[in-house]
C-alpha cells in the first residue's frame, strides 16, 4: 500500500477521526523527541473501530464493573491508547498528552495501570499483555458463572486487545494462547497488527511461521481483515463476537507509520520520531493541517463523544438491574460483593492463627491446610499449579475450571509458570478476585517478568513457592533455589515469606491476604520440619513485624541468630548446642525480613542484638543478609550451586546440620 | 494399551534390550527411593531404536566432534539416559547407576552436563534442552557453512532428542521451535513422548491445542509413530533424517510406566518409584527375573557394543580424512582450529585495551566497538540479538544467518529473550563456537532460566546488555532495571560488568572472552557517559580485579566512594564537590565488584578504605553493596521502581547528580 493511499469504506468523518488519532501520537512523540509512532499511525483505523463501535465503557466511571477491558499488549503504542482516552472522554486531557514521556506526567513511555484512568493494565515488555488478557477473560467467564442468574446477568463484557508480531514471539503469549484456547474463552478477542516490521527490519528477519495456522491449532477463531477498510474490519469483528466459545485472533496486515512518505514500511517508524520534515509530510499526505499540532477537530470530540452516550442507556441499565437483583437476591448480591470488593475479613490474621496446624510437618503441607481455611472464608480466593498442585498442596474443595465449566475454584495452568504470572495478575486486575499459582521456587525465575509487574502494578497475588531450598534433595541443582530468596525480595513492593512452621505459615497467608495493593511470595518447604516450641503462642504483632524473639538467651553477652524458615530449628539446635558450651543465645524466627527494615531503627537493633554478635543462618544466598551482619556479624547460608541427594546427606555436606553450624560460630567467635 | 501387552515388529533380542532399559531405571529409582521411572519404561524402545539404529558415537571418545548430538529435553527421565550410557559403553559404571541420586554420583537427579560423560547438557526445567538443541543444530550448520568441503566434510552430524507435553508447554519452546523452521534446520530431530500424561494428571486438563498443527505451523515436518513398533519408529525416523530442510517432529504416543499392571497410564508413574510390589508385578508382565536388580543380560551388552563396532570405521575414516585434509588444506584447517579449539588470542586483554575508545560515548556504542575488534580476532565468535541490535550495537560485519546460509556471524532471535538463552547455550555446548546474546538489562528477567543452566554448566557465553539503569529515560518503569545487577550477581558462577567508559567497556570485552568456563554478563548504558580522565592507562591488573582506584585523594581520612558505570563520573564531580569544601575523596571504579571479593580481603581494605568511610553509589538496587559498606558505611541507589522522564530530569528525580549525592555524603557525614 503506498504511504495515505485512500482507505476503503471510510465516511469523511471517520476519515477525519483516524488522522486525529495518527497525528495526535505522532505530534506528542515528536514533541517530547521520544517514543513510537508508527504503531498509533497504522493502527489507528482499527482502534477507532474498536472504540467507537464495540467496546462498552464509560469514561466519567472507568471502573465499571461491566466495562468491556481493553488491553494494549503492544505498549509500546503507548500513544494510541492516550489519544483514545482524551477523545473518549476520559480524565485525560489534551495536557496530558503534550507532556507525553515526562517526570510526573499521567502520559509514561508505556501505559501504567494507576496512574493514567482507562489503562486496564500495565504494558511494554512483550507478550504480558496478551496474557493478562487471557486473565481477564478468564476472570469475566469465572464471575459470570457464579453471580450471572435469568433474570439478571450482572456480567456481559469481553475482552478485546491490540497484539503485535513482537508479543506472539515471546514465548508466554504461546502459552496464554494455548491455554486461552483450552478454556475457550470466547470473550477474548485481539487483533494483530501484522504490519511486518520488527526493531531489526522486517519480521522475516526471524518470524516466518504461519501465525494463523499456529493460533487455529490452539483452538482459536482465526480470521483476516483489511485494517484501513472499515466495513471488513466491523465485519470481522462482528464475527469475532459472535463466536462465544472460541477466542478470536482477527489478524490485519497494516502499515507502520501509515500515511508517512519515507518512513511508512520501515523500522525508521517504530520506535523514534519521524522528524518535523517527515510530520509535516504525512500530513500534507492525508489532507491535514500542519498546524497548529495537537488538532482535533470538534466533529471528531463529538463522534466520539457520541459513543458514551450511545453506551449509556445500558449502563445506566445496568446499575439499575444490579440494585434490583441485589435486593430480589441478597444471596448472590453477597457473592457479587464478595468478589468485585474481594472481600477479606478485617480479622483474617487472627482467625487463621487461631487455627494454625501445630504439628510437626512439611510448611508446604502446612500451607494447604491453612490455604483451605483461607478459602472458606473468602470466596475470592482462586488459584492453581503449573502442574505441580500435588506437590505444592494447593488444591481446594470442589471442581476444576475447564472450558464450558467456570464454577470451580480450581486452575489447571499446565508447565507454564510464566503465563501463570500473567493470567494471575489479569485475573486480579479484572477486580473480582483475589488469585494464587504455584510452583516450585526455583521456577519463579520462568516467571520473573510477569512477577515483577504484578509488584509494579500493585496487585494483590499470591504467589506458593514449595521446594524452597536444596533441602528439596534428589531432584539436585537444577531445581534447587539458591539466589532465589534473595533476588525475589531485590523486587520492590514484593514481599517474600519463608515460615518455620504451622503458626508462621498460617502467619505467612494472613500477610498475603491483607496485604491488598501488593503481590507476596510464600516460599515453603518440600521436607517435614519440626513443630517450633515457643513460650506464647504466635501473635499478630509478631508476623506484621517480620521477625520476633523465638528464644532468649540463658546468659550474658548471647549471639542471636536469625533464622528463616527450615533453618529455624537448627537454630534452635545451635542454641543448645552453645550454650551447653556456656555461650548464651537468642534465636529470632525472621520469615520477613523486608517487614522488619520498615520497623523504626531501635526496635530493630533491640530486637537483632549488636551486629558483632549477629549471625544469619538462611539456607540461600548470603547476599540478602549482609545488611544484617555488616562487616562485623556472620551470614551462613550457601552461596554456590547445591546437589543431588537425600536432604539429610546435604545437609552435612553444605554445613548446615545444627552441630556443624554452631561449630563454625564457635570459630567465627574465636 | 493394556500394561505390558506385546509390542510389535520387535524381535526378540530387541525386546530383551528395551526391557533392560524399562528395568534399569525402575531399579535405579526404587534403589534411590527417588526420581522418574515412568518415562524411562515409556520410551524405553524409542531409545533403543535411536541408540542402536541411528545416533552415530563412540562412548570411548564422548568428545569426537562429528558425532550425533542426543538431548534429553525431559530431563526428570535420567535414568533412561543413564542406563543407555551405560549399555552404550560410556564411562558410567553399573555402580554408578545403584548410585542414582547419591551424594556425589555421577548420576543426579536430573542430568548434569560436565558431571557425567555423554552428557551434553544439562535438563531438568522443562524447554531447556529443546531450546538447547536448536542450537547445537545451529552450530553444526554454522560449522559446516565454514569448513566442509568438496573433498571432506568434517561436519555431518545431527541433533536428537526426546522432548516431554512438558517442554512443549514451556512459552520457550515455542520460541525456539519458531527459530527452528525458521533457520530450516534440517537436522534437528525431537520425538515427542506424547504420553498424556502430567503431574497433575491427564494433559486434557491443560494441554488440548493441536500440537502437530502447531509445528506445522513453525515450518516443521511432523511425523508420527507407534512407539513399541521398532519398524514404524525406524520408517519414521528414516523420513525425519531423510528431509535436510526442515526440523521434524515425531510424535510417538506413548505409554507412561510401560508394563507396570496398575501405574501405566497413571501420574503415580511419573515422579515417584513403583514400589517393590509393582515392580515385581511389572517384571512378572514382562516376563523379567525379579531378582537380581540391575539385571542385563549378556546379549543385551553385546547388542549395544555392536553399535560402537559399527560406527567404528566411519569415525576412524573420519579422523583420517580430517588429517588428510588439514594437511592438504591448512588455511581451512585454520578455521576449523579455530572453531573447536574456540582459539581466544593470549594477550586478547592487552590487544583490546591497546585499541579501547578513548572519546566520550554510551558504554553500548564503545561495546560496539570492542565487539568489532574482538570478532577480528576470534572467529568463533558468533551472536545476535532479541531484535535490538539498532540499540546494542552487537551487528558483526558480513551477512546473518538464514535458512540455508549459515556461513554469516549474525544472528536473528526475535523477541524471544528466553530462546536466545538456550540457543546461546546450545551454540556453547557444540563446542564450537563463543556466543553473544543481546538484548536490554531488564529483559534478562525473560531469559533467566537459560542464564542460571549456563553458569551452572559453566559454558562461555557472553550477554551484552544495554540499557542498564533508570537512565535509559523516557522508556520508563517497565524497561528500567533497578533489581537486575544485584540479582545477576548473585547467580553462582556469572560474572555481571559494569564498564564505566571505552577502556573499562575493552576490560569486560575482554574479561568475558578470557573466561573460558563461565558466562559474562555485560551491563552497558544507554545514555552517553563522558571519558575518564586517568592518572595512568588501564591495566589489565585492574580489570582483573574487578575495581581499582581511579582517583586518589588529596587529603587525609579520606571518604571512599565506590561506584559503577554511569555513575563512575558522578562519583568523580562528588569528589571535586566535596575537596571543594575540605573533605578528601578517594574515587574506586568497580566494573566487577564479584571479583574484587576473591582478592584478598587485605588489599579489598586497602583498596576501599575502611567501612566507615565507604560510600557505594550504583543506579540500581543498594542489595548488594551492603557487604562492602556493612552497617557503618552508605549504600546509594535506587530501591524503588523507576519513572519516564528524559535522563537529565531522572538524574534530580533519583537524586542521582553530582550535587545531590554531595550533599547526602556530607549529611551522612555529620
Amino acid at each position: 500500500m503506498a504511504p495515505g493511499a485512500p482507505a476503503r469504506d471510510q465516511t469523511a468523518l471517520a476519515r477525519l477521526a483516524v488522522n486525529t488519532i495518527r497525528f495526535l501520537a505522532a505530534d506528542a512523540v515528536e514533541k517530547a523527541r521520544s517514543g513510537h509512532p508508527g504503531m498509533p499511525m497504522g493502527m489507528a483505523d482499527v482502534a477507532f473501530v474498536l472504540w467507537t463501535r464495540f467496546l462498552r465503557y464509560q469514561p466519567q466511571d472507568p471502573q465499571w464493573p461491566d466495562r468491556d477491558r481493553f488491553v494494549l499488549s503492544a505498549g509500546h503504542g503507548s500513544m494510541l491508547l492516550y489519544s483514545l482516552l482524551h477523545l473518549a472522554g476520559y480524565d485525560l486531557s489534551l495536557g496530558d498528552l503534550m507532556r507525553f514521556r515526562q517526570l510526573g506526567s499521567r502520559t509514561p513511555g508505556h501505559p501504567e495501570h494507576g496512574l493514567t484512568p482507562g489503562v486496564e493494565t500495565t504494558t511494554g515488555p512483550l507478550g504480558q499483555g496478551f496474557g493478562n488478557g487471557v486473565g481477564m477473560a478468564l476472570a469475566t467467564r469465572m464471575l459470570a458463572a457464579r453471580v450471572n442468574s435469568p433474570d439478571f446477568a450482572p456480567v456481559g463484557h469481553r475482552v478485546f486487545g491490540i497484539v503485535s508480531d513482537g508479543d506472539l514471539m515471546e514465548g508466554v503469549a504461546s502459552e496464554a494462547a494455548s491455554l486461552a484456547g483450552h478454556w475457550g474463552l470466547g470473550n477474548l478477542i485481539y487483533i494483530y497488527d501484522d504490519n511486518h516490521i520488527t526493531i531489526e527490519g522486517d519480521t522475516a528477519l526471524a518470524f516466518s511461521e504461519d501465525v494463523g495456522r499456529r493460533f487455529d491449532a490452539y483452538g482459536w477463531q482465526v480470521l483476516k481483515a483489511d485494517p484501513y477498510d472499515h466495513a471488513a474490519l466491523e465485519h470481522a469483528l462482528e464475527q469475532a463476537v459472535a463466536d462465544t466459545t472460541r477466542p478470536s485472533l482477527v489478524i490485519t496486515r497494516s502499515h507502520i507509520g501509515y500515511g508517512a512518505p519515507h518512513k511508512q514500511d520501515t523500522r525508521e517508524a517504530h520506535g523514534e520520531p519521524l522528524g518535523t520534515e517527515e510530520i509535516a509530510a504525512a500530513k500534507r499526505a492525508l489532507g491535514w493541517p500542519e498546524i497548529p499540532t495537537f488538532t482535533i477537530p470538534d466533529d471528531v470530540r463529538a463522534l466520539f463523544a457520541q459513543r458514551a452516550v450511545d453506551v449509556r442507556p445500558e449502563y445506566d441499565a445496568w446499575h439499575r438491574g444490579l440494585k434490583a437483583w441485589m435486593a430480589r437476591d441478597p444471596e448472590r448480591g453477597r457473592v457479587w460483593l464478595d468478589h468485585v470488593e474481594k472481600r477479606v475479613p478485617a480479622d483474617i490474621m487472627e482467625r487463621l492463627l487461631a487455627e494454625a496446624p501445630t504439628e510437626a510437618g512439611a510448611t508446604r503441607v502446612h500451607g494447604g491446610a491453612v490455604l483451605q481455611r483461607a478459602a472458606a472464608l473468602i470466596p475470592a480466593l482462586v488459584g492453581g499449579s503449573a502442574d505441580l498442585e500435588p506437590s505444592t498442596k494447593t488444591r481446594l474443595p470442589g471442581a476444576s475450571v475447564q472450558r464450558g465449566t467456570y464454577g470451580g475454584r480450581n486452575l489447571h495452568f499446565g508447565v507454564r509458570e510464566h503465563a501463570m504470572g500473567t493470567i494471575l495478575n489479569g485475573l486480579a486486575l479484572h477486580g473480582s478476585f483475589i488469585p494464587y499459582g504455584s510452583s516450585f521456587l526455583v521456577f519463579t525465575d520462568y516467571a520473573r517478568p510477569a512477577i515483577r509487574l504484578c509488584a509494579l502494578m500493585e496487585q494483590q497475588v499470591v504467589w506458593v513457592l514449595t521446594h524452597d531450598s536444596v533441602f528439596l534433595g534428589e531432584d539436585g541443582p537444577t531445581h534447587q533455589p539458591i539466589e532465589h530468596l534473595g533476588s525475589l525480595r531485590a523486587i520492590p513492593g514484593l514481599l517474600v515469606v519463608r515460615p518455620a512452621d504451622g503458626p508462621e505459615t498460617a502467619g505467612a497467608w494472613a500477610l498475603a491476604l491483607e496485604r491488598r495493593t501488593a503481590p507476596t511470595l510464600l516460599a515453603l518447604t518440600r521436607q517435614s520440619v519440626p513443630a517450633l516450641e515457643r513460650p506464647t503462642a504466635l501473635t499478630s504483632a509478631d508476623v506484621r513485624r517480620g521477625a520476633y524473639l523465638l528464644r532468649a538467651a540463658a546468659g550474658s553477652d548471647p549471639v542471636t541468630i536469625i533464622a528463616t524458615g527450615s533453618e529455624v530449628w537448627v537454630a534452635l539446635g545451635v542454641a543448645r548446642e552453645l550454650e551447653a558450651r556456656g555461650r548464651a543465645v537468642r534465636v529470632v524466627s525472621a520469615p520477613a525480613p523486608q517487614l522488619l527494615l520498615a520497623c523504626p531503627k531501635t526496635e530493630v537493633e533491640a530486637l537483632l542484638g549488636p551486629q558483632h554478635r549477629r549471625v544469619t543462618l538462611e539456607a540461600g544466598a548470603t547476599d540478602y543478609w549482609l545488611r544484617f551482619t555488616g562487616d562485623r556479624g556472620l551470614a551462613i547460608g550457601i552461596d554456590r550451586f547445591g546437589a543431588s541427594a537425600p536432604h539429610t546427606a546435604l545437609q552435612g555436606h553444605f554445613g548446615l546440620t545444627p552441630e556443624r553450624v554452631a561449630a563454625r560460630i564457635r570459630e567465627w567467635l574465636g
